[in-house]
C-alpha cells in the first residue's frame, strides 16, 4: 500500500468536499441573477450548475455500470431546484460510490461514447469542470458585490 | 495494484496537464492587462500567477524534503518573467516528482508550519487552487474580448 497516492474513499470526500463548496455557491447567489447575470457573455451561474448535474452522476454511473447514459436528466431552472437536484446527487454519489468495481478507474473507456480515456481521468475532468466554473461563479458574485464562500473551507 | 486510483504518474502528468493550461491562458494575456486589469475589485491575473508560483514548488520541495521553505521567492511582475519562472518550475517539478518518498502522499504533515493534512490533499489543494484562479482569468480574458484556451486541452 505505500505505493497509494489518494484513496477511493479520500476521492469520494475530496470530491463531496469540493461538491458541499458548490452548493454555498448556489446558495450565495440571489435568485434574480442565478440564470440571468454574466460577465463577458458567458453562461449565467444557474446553467453552469446545470451542465454540473448533467455530467456528475451519469458519469459515476457510467464508471459503476460500464454503461453511458446521459439523456433523460433536464436541468432545474430555479435554486431551488438546483439545491434539491444537488443533493439528490450528492446521497446518490455516495450510494454509487462503493459499487466502483476494483480495479475500474484504472480502466480504459470511452465516457458518453465520445471522450476516451482512464476512467480515473474522466472522474477527475468532472472535478476540475466543477472548479473550473464554480470559480466562474465566484467572479459574478464579486461582481455582484457578494462575497463568495472561503475557498479553502470544503 | 487492482485498488489503485491514481498512480504517482498520473498525478504528474495530470498537474503538467493543467499548468501547461494555465501557461496558455497567461499567454493569451496582453501584457498590459495582465497586472493591471481585474473584475470586481478582484486580484489581477497576474498576481495570481504569482501566488500559483508561491505554492506549487514549495509546496512539492515540502513534500520531497520534509521541510516547508516559502521564503525567498518573488514572484515576477511582467508576462515574460512570469512565463520564464513558469517554464523553470514546470522543469523543477519533473526534476523533483521522482523524489517523493514511498508512502509519502499518505503521511500527515502541516505544509509550512501551518495548513494541517495528508500530503495528497496539500498537492491537490495547490492544484485545485491553480484551476480556480484560472478559471478568474478565462473571466477576464472574455470580459476583455479575448477567447481563452480551451479547458478540455492539456
Amino acid at each position: 500500500m505505500s505505493d497509494v497516492t489518494i484513496t477511493l474513499e479520500q476521492l469520494r470526500s475530496h470530491w463531496q468536499g469540493h461538491r458541499a463548496l458548490t452548493r454555498r455557491t448556489i446558495e450565495a447567489f440571489p435568485d434574480e441573477h442565478l440564470f440571468t447575470y454574466d460577465v463577458g457573455g458567458m453562461r449565467p451561474f444557474g446553467k453552469l450548475v446545470g451542465e454540473m448535474l448533467r455530467m456528475a452522476v451519469p458519469t459515476l454511473e457510467g464508471i459503476v455500470t460500464r454503461t453511458w447514459q446521459s439523456a433523460g436528466r433536464t436541468a432545474p431552472v430555479s435554486k431551488r431546484g438546483l439545491l434539491t437536484a444537488w443533493d439528490e446527487d450528492t446521497a446518490r454519489i455516495d450510494l454509487l460510490w462503493p459499487q466502483i468495481p476494483q480495479g475500474r478507474l484504472q480502466e480504459e473507456d470511452v465516457a458518453f461514447g465520445q471522450w476516451p480515456g482512464k476512467t480515473w481521468w474522466i472522474l477527475m475532468y468532472v472535478i476540475d469542470n466543477e472548479i473550473h466554473h464554480r470559480a466562474q461563479g465566484y467572479v459574478y458574485l464579486r461582481a455582484l458585490g457578494i462575497e463568495p464562500p472561503a475557498f479553502y473551507e470544503r
